[in-house]
């Protein structure tokens, strides 16, 4: 609880108008894109740097939680009030400061929707490429914080290899700048990326450099259905290691298929164990001998069918399919538990395995889809929240998940974070040396543990 | 000074045959590729990660410093032993332990040569893009620990970029894997990120993932003549504006065209005031068509010649005038102080000019060559190093230059770290608020200030 000295302190920041403490209001700031919720004491909405750097200091001051927070829309819990204290909504701060086209930099403010700055800059025929299922609500600044990927990572990387630039707010309301405009720096140690990622434990990203690249000419999309997991799963190594690296290569295995089958009746095939969706994009006069090329990769694969869309109503339908997935698998079971488990792109086929030995051995419902060429696959648990025994099942299999997945060589999250959703887990990955790194980072930066308490590192290890 | 009991005790860990202590095999250990030198008390040459746990338990205990050495071509003494204590020689661990060629992935211990890996893998049809100047010299451990740049990166980005994973020794003598073969991960902070490019102060890197990709098709030269460097750069911004990332795009001044042509008669024009050679790859059918739209852009801009190499022969010659740079410039004076200064890429005519009236200021000789597309420019500032007088105006020179680098939007080092040679100018760019972030993290990896020493921040603040 916030003694009223401290709310007194904050309304003086940022005005009585842009705090709020009724419960109806809490509220809406309790939740985020996963199945938990914990009200915050209070939410400030700043609307500048010096404003959160004020709002730091009494923190640290008076020893009260900080949680920043854009659109609520992370999948591992992040910005979640899991300790109550002081929720610092930045939608406010939602300004594209610039779009330099001479330098290709974009600034923004925090608060800004990706896909404005997506189609600002297209507008321009510049590009920003990273595509976060979440972009047309998500801000950029929970991108940057998660370090948020998507579909076309597998060409153009993900949020961090766009961030040429941050300002940031420190725990302590110092303000750095690491980083700007120069797309090369090797001084000291690279901040940028530290932050990128760090969840808002680390500091409260104020201002965001982006790197912009030209809009590509065109692109073609192709759908590939496949008897087996693992001729789709031979098919994506094929493609990559035969020199064309297309813009997305999504996957969706044969529950996916059913249950966007059983959703929208768009004619996919129910006996498939796979289905792949290629887009390449590039130079006009490049594509058609690419899909071809694909094409015949595929078939030399085993696939059963190949479509290449030749119209823009063809390449719609196709990508309908993978964007029906998350209504469509909510249609069996109410909760959905998002995973984000990330492999060497040829493990993909053991990693089904294990997923779907894991989900019948806890008698779970499970559907999986993602990004194949990434190897990053978005296994989901299909329950029922209020099933508490289910959900006893869906803990312990989680629990496998990860571990099968550090074994076969992968990770714990390719896109989503750590949060507090996978927060027990991250030694199964960092062993006790590499989680005993991190939690000094965290304890040096932030020693009082004001920023985003309960994240990342296990409540009993850290906040 | 190291005590007989500490001598007895590294002899014990790596053998008789791998401790170095006389002063004439000290003396090979005191250099890099700056014009300084410091004697280490010891060289310890080790073969594998538990003997280098050994040696970090020894330092921790003993409290001597450990510098981390690959091949020692740095250049900015971030492999110089400035406190003295042992020098870890990483050369011994030279093997390329796989190329996976299914998941692009080449795993390889830090004293392989840059060079090595990049033929094992164009075997393969693969590609390892990262070229520093030093490449046929230079270890992968010390292009990782650097995060090496090169005139590719304008494509393909620096050595950072194709770092999947790493094995770290910590400080205090702990083993630490941090990312490995998948191409995706946000799993706790970016260790991976941060170890790169922390010039051996935070940990000694034992092995290395690499990312592959397939190796282009084919590529075009053309070496384009300025009668003004401003219509060069603008060249570079219209360029890289329109649609097409060359492989390199690369920048000599007038000074530099004519130190070339009078070390090496090539025909280089004398009244030149500038020269881009650019690069494309990829397919081959694309070629032709990208280099007349560029030649076209380059002519628009008011280039005067525009030569497009058409047999292998052409394209060498073209590469032959770049490559003679180094040595054409130490005809001039005997040492040649090499600085790496990145700049926004529109910025560069600025840059230029800022360059050419402080060296005029302090009636240097300054030659300026570099990475265009990037914005990182070499200004080589040549001089004689036993002239004291000369020397100190050296020293100003450069404060200035950095200062006006960070003016223009730039930044100390695109590609050669901060190391000692730029640990005095750190603050001009991180500000005091930056630095002590950068400050508080060593402190927490290092507490004992065992690991580089002296390097990235200043003697009197850390070591």
């Amino acid at each position: 609880m916030l003694s009223t000295t401290v709310i007194k302190e904050i309304i003086k920041v940022v005005g009585k108008e842009n705090v709020l403490t009724t419960k109806e209001e809490l509220l809406c700031y309790a939740y985020d894109s996963t199945p938990r919720a914990f009200l915050p004491d209070l939410v400030a909405r700043p609307c500048c740097t010096a404003q959160i750097q004020k709002i730091a200091k009494l923190a640290n001051e008076h020893l009260f939680p900080l949680v920043p927070r854009g659109a609520g829309t992370g999948l591992s819990g992040g910005s979640l009030p899991v300790d109550g204290g002081v929720v610092v909504d930045l939608t406010r701060m939602n300004n594209i400061l610039e779009i330099d086209e001479e330098n290709l930099v974009a600034v923004v403010e925090p608060g800004v929707i990706t896909f404005q700055i997506q189609e600002e800059v297209e507008k321009r025929g510049l590009f920003y490429p990273p595509d976060p299922a979440s972009l047309k609500t998500s801000t950029i600044g929970g991108n940057v914080a998660e370090c948020a990927g998507g579909p076309r990572a597998l060409k153009y990387g993900v949020t961090r290899d766009y961030v040429l630039g941050l300002e940031v707010v420190t725990p302590d309301g110092e303000v750095i700048t690491t980083g700007g405009k120069t797309v090369k720096s090797v001084t000291g140690y690279d901040l940028l990326r530290l932050y990128t990622g760090s969840e808002g434990t680390l500091g409260i990203i104020t201002k965001i450099y982006l790197r912009l690249i030209p809009k590509p000419e065109a692109k073609k999309t192709m759908m590939v259905v496949y008897d087996k997991l693992d001729d789709a799963a031979q098919s994506v190594s094929r493609i990559i290691r035969g020199g064309i690296i297309p813009v997305t290569l999504e996957m969706m295995d044969d529950r996916t298929i059913r249950c966007v089958e059983n959703h929208k009746q768009m004619g996919l095939p129910l006996d498939a164990e796979a289905i792949l969706i290629i887009e390449v994009d590039g130079p006009q006069i490049l594509l058609d001998c690419q899909a071809h090329e694909i094409a015949k990769l595929c078939q030399d694969c085993g696939a059963r069918e190949i479509k290449i869309a030749e119209t823009e109503e063809e390449r719609e339908s196709i990508w309908a399919a993978r964007r029906s997935v998350s209504a469509a698998v909510v249609q069996i079971k109410p909760t959905k538990i998002s995973e984000d488990i990330s492999v060497p792109r040829m493990a993909i086929p053991r990693m089904v395995r294990r997923l779907k030995e894991i989900a019948s051995r806890y008698n779970l419902e499970l559907v999986i889809f993602g990004h194949a060429g990434d190897g990053n696959l978005h296994p989901n648990i299909l329950c029922d929240q209020t099933d508490a025994e289910e959900m006893q099942r869906v803990e312990k299999a989680i629990g496998e998940l990860f571990k099968a997945a550090v074994e076969l060589g992968g990770t714990l999250s390719g896109e989503h974070g750590i949060g507090m959703m996978k927060a027990p887990y991250l030694k199964v990955e960092t062993g006790e040396a590499g989680f005993e790194v991190m939690r000094r980072i965290k304890e040096a930066l932030d020693p009082n543990n004001i920023l985003n308490p309960g994240k990342i590192f296990r409540g009993d290890s850290n906040g």
